[in-house]
């Protein structure tokens, strides 16, 4: 890889720049976004140029999109060049379709790091941020994994730390919806429901709560794609634990709320 | 003031023992609780001596009771004394009627404070886990507040720097319905949910979910009293949050997702 381009220049885009240069990178990083971010973004070191996509796709032999979702589904059509493309965004079928349809002379893997901060922008990118941390992949054939330029990216993942895992869009949508989609939603609906019981804010309340809100705190501009992306299986994943909650509610005072806490335990210990 | 018992010297006691003494107080802080805990109670120097309830009852001028509920509501009955009698339950009305059919010559005043720890016992008691958090009151009658007796208690509770907040019993608990015990059983059942939908822990999973699982690590044994005694509120709380959680999901792709977001980000700043 010679030049790599990314599209969108945040915290995951001028991460992933700034992770591959510490990794030892030494190609040009060109950065498409709108000219304040971009400015950022070579002020921060993490992009070496800003281009117009155009130019981007032309010279570029890897495009790292890490736009929001809606700006990944309106980008893809226009990447009409012999090239590798990924993405960051946060869910998979919708966007790997849209690639199949519309991706003709490219290569196109679908990725979504797990990985991420409370604040955005490139101000606050990390070298280090996807250390560690699930990089998942999502190719519709496992062939795809083994092109000379996806083995490429993956090596680049290793180097900086991420920890790759592949499964199918679908099953990333399907987990994501659980582990991601439905704590979120339950922490919104958490605060909604707070704000009306009480009225505002309550003195009476446990440190506890704090870690309950933590994610309510959310921006809807982070979450409208996500939502629209991944209806179908965010109405499952709340659809049932709305009834795994109505069990427990049915439970408060039986003998079975003793191994509901249990199995919590467990599970939550699993986790660390 | 001159001697302080206090029954029940974990976490909860040995912090108020302790910052009682961080707060000047003078006179001897007598301990009652189990040989191994009155042992390291004094070890700690939380308290100058282990000694039966009945001999706690005959000496103290303030009984500070922070059993678990259970043992609260099984020691009122035993305090027959002309003394000062307060307690830490996270509860509160339960306790504050048995103390008004049991406790016939001490003056008794509920009492929750707002603060804790992960983890429990005298060995993690602190002398400041009070400074700065809220410390709830729940007289049946304003009066109660007023004798020389809470009256002296208060000033202790301002000397050790927690912030008073007087309710009446009932919406107490009813606020930590909301606040807390909802929040602690959303937690143990999404941990259910996911260990029945994903099979064990997935990789696949971001940092926000880590906040939502905290609480599924509480044990059973400190809720058991907790849901026993609160079992009406907390189900009323339940069937409301469930009925907010379905109209959300009715929501997910109109515009009423904007507002839901926007409401859960106030109340979430509003907090902090």
């Amino acid at each position: 890889m010679d030049t790599c381009a990314i599209a969108g220049v945040g915290l995951i885009g001028g991460s992933f720049a700034l992770a591959l240069k510490k990794a030892g990178f030494r190609g040009a990083v060109l950065g498409v976004d709108h000219p304040e971010a971009a400015a950022a973004a070579l002020a921060r070191g993490a992009i070496d140029e800003a281009v117009p996509l155009e130019a981007a796709v032309e010279r570029a032999d890897l495009i790292y999109l890490a736009q929001p979702i809606g700006a990944i589904l309106e980008t893809l059509p226009k990447l009409d060049a012999p090239t590798f493309i990924t993405d960051a965004g946060s869910t998979k079928t919708a966007i790997v379709n849209r690639a199949r349809e519309t991706v003709r002379r490219a290569q196109f893997l679908g990725g979504h790091p797990m990985a991420g901060k409370a604040v955005s922008g490139v101000a606050n990118a990390d070298a280090d941020l996807f250390a560690g941390r699930t990089y998942v992949l999502t190719p519709r054939d496992p062939a795809e994994l083994e092109t000379p330029a996806a083995r490429e990216f993956r090596n680049w993942l290793e180097a900086i730390g991420a920890r790759p895992v592949v499964v199918a869009p679908e099953e990333h949508d399907r987990v994501v919806a659980a582990t991601s989609h439905l704590p979120q939603l339950l922490s919104t609906a958490l605060a909604g429901f707070l704000a009306e019981r009480l009225g505002g804010p309550s003195p009476i309340a446990g440190p506890g709560l704090d870690d309950m809100l933590r994610l309510a705190g959310s921006p809807y501009e982070l979450w409208r794609d996500i939502l629209e992306t991944n209806a179908a299986q965010i109405d499952e994943a709340l659809r049932d634990f709305a009834a795994a909650l109505d069990r427990l509610r049915g439970e408060l005072l039986s003998v079975e709320m003793r191994a509901a806490f249990q199995a919590a335990n467990r599970f939550r210990n699993s986790t660390r």
